[in-house]
């Protein structure tokens, strides 16, 4: 089958479109014909061999998926061939996205939300599912908590905020000033212009922060906290000094690395399918342009998320 | 690190205990201490070379746990060093519950319920999140339905009486005559004696059929489901013959294998804390007996579960 691969650690040019076997599907997995594969910042880390969660190459990257189910495992009674579906396959163990078949467990994937189109779907999974886990799984977000989303903008970020809206929550997002009407539109009730100032300044006693900057955010994040207040990272996820800093502030530490999870998946197609949540997909690219789409997420300029499409 | 580990395909005397590397949790991994390890057929098959699903040997069997976690992987806040845990580590991808560590997606696993001791909690994960699936996920067993499990008292069938009952069904079981005490202490409205007759005599309109058994009881238990009624089947999981003649005789085929899940394996805690769910143990053996553990799964002649403790 094509699919994106590469045969050294490098920058995004390593990228080429080649012929590798096509994955078996064991016992309790689907094989997906993948229509689109979201690209991430993860992608380029592993790519460069910042992150090696994948060993040596050569391997082929990709976690977020959209597709259709062409072959199902022993023992898979959740989906039939031809159903269409999305998901995040296997992250962090293994990936595959980036090529016409993807192999993975039934339950890395949920039925794919109707008025989505598959580039659309494949924006989500990885992006949605990292947002929902800080804002659900850790911090626990409730209606009425007032949440400040750092990034408000980004791949995860813009997804941060409709899902903290649709939590019913109060929603402060930080973003450059050229992109706070696309995150107003999203729900946002405060925008922030970190380029413009301090943006602690005047915010007191929130509920959570999710921040999907990093380089000092969760810090400088703490003043704004209420005593018992959350502060989420997907950034800073495993910072023993900002863990140690932010419980003798009396508040609480949640470093967040996304997992596949179907029920939260589920409730992401659910609120796609009730008008609460849209994926932004800024640029679409054919396979052939993978190097092209790692060198956009890398610009860390992106607004939403970049897509390849199959 | 001590685990039971074999270095050819063979009878039950190939498993020995040795040393193997420690697994290294990755992002969104937990290292769980092994303190028991449930002993499922599946091991028998895999250990023989019938199933090889984790390749050449060696290798570690082992896809049931109950420990304390370790140490967290980065961007894991489920769970804290020194929690107790129980879950199904990577199946069928990978194994390792036979020996002193495993590493795994904190979502393998969940809070071991209390009340249980660990070579309870170990017996629970992979038989009693077959019977969850099987009956909830896939029959969509409801209350006041009736349902029919064959295999009543075994590994799998004694935790799918109680889930049965706790979903509020009318529970029918077949199991030979010396364990029909045992299966109604479950709860078990109805025993049927398989060995003295014809199991299906008198039962109509059964709304699911749960088969552990195999060997055609599948497809000798099509007269008494209902039109639209469920066979949901563990052991002819992908037979394509069974599930053509079931849909064509108007019923639902459901082959199931099962797949680790938190939400699941949170449902199993729940039950076990409201004391709808106990799982018995037939037989706890220390890892150096890991052989004989095997022999007496293969036997078929279990009642409840068979457990390692380190």
């Amino acid at each position: 089958m094509r699919a994106v691969t590469q045969q050294s650690f490098g920058e995004p040019d390593v990228l080429t479109v080649g012929e590798v076997a096509r994955p078996e599907p064991l016992i309790t997995e689907v094989l997906v014909k993948v229509r689109a594969a979201g690209v991430n910042p993860v992608d380029a880390y592993v790519r460069a061999g910042a992150f090696p969660l994948l060993g040596e190459p050569p391997f082929v990257l990709g976690w977020d998926v959209s597709g259709v189910v062409e072959q199902v495992g022993a023992g898979v009674n959740r989906f039939a061939v031809g159903d269409e579906v999305y998901g995040m396959p296997f992250f962090p163990r293994a990936a595959g996205g980036y090529g016409e078949y993807v192999a993975a467990p039934s339950r890395h994937f949920a039925r794919k939300p109707k008025g989505l189109d598959h580039a659309q779907a494949a924006a989500l999974p990885l992006a949605g599912l990292t947002a929902w886990q800080a804002l659900v799984d850790a911090a626990r977000l409730q209606p009425g908590q007032r949440v400040l989303i750092h990034g408000g903008a980004g791949g995860v970020g813009h997804l941060a905020v409709q899902i903290a809206k649709a939590l019913g929550a109060e929603v402060y997002a930080t973003a450059s000033a050229a992109k706070h009407e696309f995150v107003r539109e999203l729900g946002a009730d405060h925008l922030i212009d970190y380029t413009a100032g301090d943006f602690a300044e005047g915010l007191t006693d929130l509920d959570a922060v999710f921040d999907t900057v990093g380089s000092g955010t969760g810090l400088r994040s703490l003043p704004v906290l209420r005593d018992g207040g959350v502060l989420a990272t997907i950034t800073e996820h495993f910072d023993e000094e900002l863990a140690a800093r932010v419980t003798a502030d009396g508040k609480r530490y949640a470093g967040v690395v996304v997992e596949p999870d179907h029920v939260g998946l589920e409730a992401l197609t659910d609120l796609v399918e009730t008008g609460r949540l849209k994926p932004f997909v800024e640029h679409v690219l054919p396979l052939e342009e993978a190097a092209q789409a790692h060198r956009l997420i890398e610009s860390r300029r992106t607004k939403g998320k970049i897509v390849l499409a199959l």
